[in-house]
């Protein structure tokens, strides 16, 4: 349980760091300005795309995909304080760096189980940034909390796959840059529930595709990002060719995809955490009120020491999370993974309140990233499975008779 | 301290509840529609101009004002339960009765403290919602909280005042039809601490007068209500006649028009809570997840059980604070509204989180009201005075020595 | 739903203020000293006696028994503010008036169901305090929360029941001085599930009967009032004629007992949290540390600003629970019961959580009530059904499908 | 950042598990007996007597005390496991391996800072558990928790010094065999701040000396620990060679022995929560209560899976905190010892709040230790610098313009 940095670590961060200071955060009011000129465009602004040549130039591309075949990135642990660095520009940092969500795990997924056809097709324009993706599993009409009520249909027909059913909350593909959907249906509803499910490749021109809308969270559309769609899937017909993995293991390769997707979203909260806790901190040293900087009164010193004490701790546990993933496996550190999933958002939640708190009526606004960090860290205790299907699984495991191991010191 | 309602507060709350029922609930997804024909629309939708014809064929209009020479409206202990009903259709049922902040509060500014040439000019088309107003008060560049450290300048220049200065969040502002703003300003630097302020009339087509851009809320811009504008006022002459009440009273005066404002938000609040309630429990009499509905899981139960009792307990203070300010006046009610004024926000604010969690990703989006009301209780945490500033008030004054009476039962 | 309250309660109130203030708070440090002069008695102190003499000359005596043929004290919404005036000395005030749990309940329980001879040989005297009571039901073996799962057997052998089953925590009961016992127990286990229980008279020197051991508290046994003690009932052989009400009523006998009871800790509860919120004004207003005052600084303030906002809501609350069950029945209230029995505990313990942090070691100390609060208030987070039993009926409530009264204003 | 345990910590941790679940755990109900027996007497019982000649046997002895001149233990990296176990006994592990407080702060106190007569005198018996002692810092006549505010007087007169003054919670002076004080008082008032104190030895049978009264904690005399006691010094004479370290030492001695002993507070609490959460697995699934058993309930797993994560991430923050001071120093650690401080015993209360709640009347009794925790942690927030005091320097920290270091990733 080393969790010290290794010399590629140290190396990364500080370059990540100098690229942040120097050119992401500078750019954060001109992506702005260009939103506000191009307000109906869903594509990356040309700002992300400077952002990227230069990430490129430095080698920092694509480092969320661990060491093996398709990737020459970073290990878990090695990831953890680069991704929590992105997540304090969390706009540009993780796009420009090619490691922004949703694309990641669909890269991910197209890696370790996509085939090569699927993989030249596919991950080779994503690793380039040429083009992006979308992961379509969550529903309008059911609790998809539970996996196993899915209700979208592939059937199978000849050579083909037949696709029907709705999408809701397709990150990203509301950009007509997001040129592929992975979507999660049942192609046998007569199977063991966790062999229901499976995933096919559906590229976006495909007759009966229809990106119906865009979905706001909190009143953001998040549009420079390709946004939240809803998709509707009518009669849509791809070649078999097209399924990843094999019939009924979608529910599995879903697990295995969200176990880093979570981690890596608990990584850059964090960052988005410090983020806040910055600006606290400049404008408490800067803001006069009732006699007194900010910085000097009692209630807010309370708030930044328990920000400060619940992010240090929660920091610990993903590194601990990360590490179990690089040497135990991801199925090893589940519990792990659940635990900062529930933990990690609420905390930042908590943090990012605070700071809305300091900062008053620009705390809510747009010159500050707070009330959007804050969307972000509440968004996350429903993405990728509510707190409460996390917190039943930690129970239940917590609670299980003559737990001999993870427990003692 | 009797809070059974009299025959004129249930028949009015039966009429608002049927017109809520049968006109405003919908008409949501009418005002949606409209909205997002018209985008760059600041103004009222036309759906609201209708609801307005109707409530006030019912007589339901300017029900706010209390009874008295320029009003015949409700107590605020009758006003109580109206105004929260017109909370569970936040966007379209109070400014459908014209009961819908900031106008109230410039309406009951202008009914006690307007010459009768101001009233003249504008109480009358407001009470007859032919415009709108907004109220500017809060700037960017100092802790507003402190009503003491506004900086921006009212000068008497012969027979005019020159207004220069910034302020933001003043809602409605966006509204083209928005054609007055009050400005809170310092008369008098010199004076002593809050008798430096004064408030003055100025025409929104006043040279001088830039409304430089909208404010959002958590990424709402809330563009069917007039938004929340930047105002910039670069030396805007209007006549002395303008001036609101005397020099030095913009204090007072501001304190007096919070009062009231200050108690509508939490009696609308209530409301809002009332509708997330309702909605937590029709979806959860129809979602499955995990083998049962989720009315039948342990959590939900505990959500909602935790919720009704805030809400329960929270209406008996604002009834209570009602009743004292009919009684006793706002002064005496003062402790009673800075503690709802507290406490409000933060329960419906965590009933609002059950609510969107208990909805998953569509309790975030547009989809539900949830996510608004969220952020509309949030937002009230530093609306009209920041939580801490009424706490430390509250604390100062329960930590007086030998504080006589309102404790004891 | 008026809470005013009326000449009698007026005078009561100031009564028993006088009485507090003049006689019960000097008496505590006599209780002290008389305990730890006699710390291996069980019965009540002779300054309990005295006080008992003074409390009967100044007619606040039973005022707990709503008027009728067996009481001649106050409704629920007199008794009210009595209770909580009470609850600010709880060791003295509440037994010194013959207002203390248990024998309020029992004495409750006679006047409603009790036979004439039942009264007359155990009513009589409790009302007169030349005997106590305590009522047997919870068990160690069984979950008692679900009241269902008693085992305790009551066995019909011909003219007599023989009793036979192990209870703890019946409060009194180490007091010699303690005449009888009420044990619920099943005379049926076959019958429909709330049928099965009845409750009898148990004498405490009938054969079979062991006091076995007192139980604590938080470390606290609670000496001065009887303690609570663990009680075996060995085929104890009581006549027929000392059951109350008849065999199957033991459940439904039970929660009218109950209802009361819950709301009288609530009013107490309330009592206490002044108690403490006095006891902090009073010490923050002479300790200095870092610099200042306590009561001056901005964590102080917020402790007491958060706690007086709980109690005034809960006040309120509880007042309109006691309202309803005066005007419309117990059974009709219990939604308003449930409530307060799981928010004011709540509430209190937070209140003399902050306290206790105020006073420092002190607050943990025999040198205040703030301790023996904390542990009242914890304590009945259990005590008459815990929380999770009440919220999830409250919940289940709040989510039955079109709940058409109660819910809006 | 390497937290793997070494050798020596698995073989320690791994006997004293073994230690603990042959000898520890089951001699709690003897020692429980053994108090019943005597329990007027306040010194250590029999048992604890026998499980200090097995812990000796083992080499389990004195292992706090860090490697170096008078210590050959663990460091505290090695340590945190250890004391971690000792938690899950909190009455009998502690003593029984000679590592209990504050005899252990008092022992580093000595080896750090006492002369070679002193350590010859107290520190070699104390190491040896032929005596006990005490260590008397807080008074009760001022807020101890600012150091500055001490008033004990520590006169010099000529080869003397006179002591005069009132301490209380003074852990273990009420047991006779307590044979020497350490007391903190001012040697010059008007020397700077931290310069006013100093430290001095007294024999508890040094004439002035009074042990006046013992101090309970929520209700717990804790006699079989020596208690808590209130101790009085009226003029009492100890040779000026009784001095530990320089005249006004004794802030900074005072701050040096605090860091350490707060960690090991901190990992005894893990050990209590880890201790409440074998208790709370092993009641859940034998108690059945409204139709299943207690773990299965959704609300009951809710508690069981947030305690896991606090502690999960609490250990791993007391982990690096050990670690730091291994590497860097105690007062390189001060912000990390501060952290955990605060936050370990908060979420111990509330783990140990749940596990009370789950066990019903039993959680709050003698017979599980759970009521004891409860109030071990609660204390804890107040013992050795309450909550504010840490929260008030975290913040002031947190805040510090351009705190270049240890914040980011």
């Amino acid at each position: 349980m080393d969790f010290q940095p290794d010399a590629l670590t140290v190396t990364r961060t500080e370059q990540v760091r100098e690229f942040l200071d120097e050119h992401v955060i500078p750019a954060e009011p001109v992506l702005a300005e260009q939103i506000a000129a191009t307000p109906d465009d869903w594509s990356a602004r040309p700002v992300v795309r400077e952002l990227r040549e230069k990430a490129r130039e430095r080698g920092l591309w694509n480092l969320f995909l661990p060491p093996g075949p398709h990737g020459d990135g970073l290990t878990n642990l090695q990831y953890a304080p680069v991704a929590e660095l992105t997540g304090r520009s969390p706009r540009l940092a993780p796009v420009a760096m090619n490691c922004a969500a949703p694309d990641t795990g669909n890269m991910e997924l197209l890696a370790h189980f996509g085939t090569p056809a699927q993989r030249a097709e596919w991950l080779d324009p994503l690793l380039d940034a040429r083009i992006r993706s979308a992961f379509c599993m969550t529903e309008p009409a059911v609790a998809s909390s539970d996996a196993t009520r899915v209700e979208t249909a592939i059937r199978r027909d000849g050579g083909d796959y037949v696709i029907s059913g709705r999408k809701w909350f397709a990150t990203g593909a509301m950009d007509p840059g997001c040129a592929v959907f992975i979507v999660m249906g049942k192609t046998d509803p007569g199977a063991a529930r966790h062999r229901q499910q499976s995933m096919v490749l559906v590229p976006r021109d495909t007759p009966g595709v229809t990106v119906v809308r865009p979905m706001t969270v909190f009143g953001y559309d998040d549009r420079d990002h390709g946004g939240h769609a809803e998709v509707l899937f009518d009669e849509v017909r791809v070649p078999a060719a097209n399924l990843i993995g094999g019939e009924g293991e979608g529910f599995a390769m879903a697990q295995a995809r969200l176990g880093p997707g979570r981690v890596h979203h608990c990584m850059r909260l964090l960052g988005m955490a410090e983020r806040a806790l910055d600006l606290m901190r400049d404008r408490a040293n800067e803001r006069v009120a009732f006699g007194g900087l900010l910085a000097e009164k009692g209630v807010v010193r309370t708030w930044v020491a328990e920000s400060r004490v619940e992010v240090e701790a929660l920091r610990l546990l993903v590194l601990k999370t990360a590490w179990l993933m690089d040497t135990a496996g991801n199925k090893a550190a589940m519990t792990e993974i659940q635990a900062i999933k529930v933990a990690v958002p609420r905390a930042v939640q908590r943090v990012a309140d605070h700071a809305i708190q300091l900062f008053g009526a620009a705390g809510l606004s747009q010159d500050t990233p707070l009330a959007e960090i804050f969307a972000a860290a509440r968004a996350l205790r429903l993405a990728d499975g509510p707190d409460e299907v996390h917190l039943a699984a930690l129970g239940k495991a917590g609670l299980r008779p003559k737990h001999p191991e993870g427990r003692q010191p």
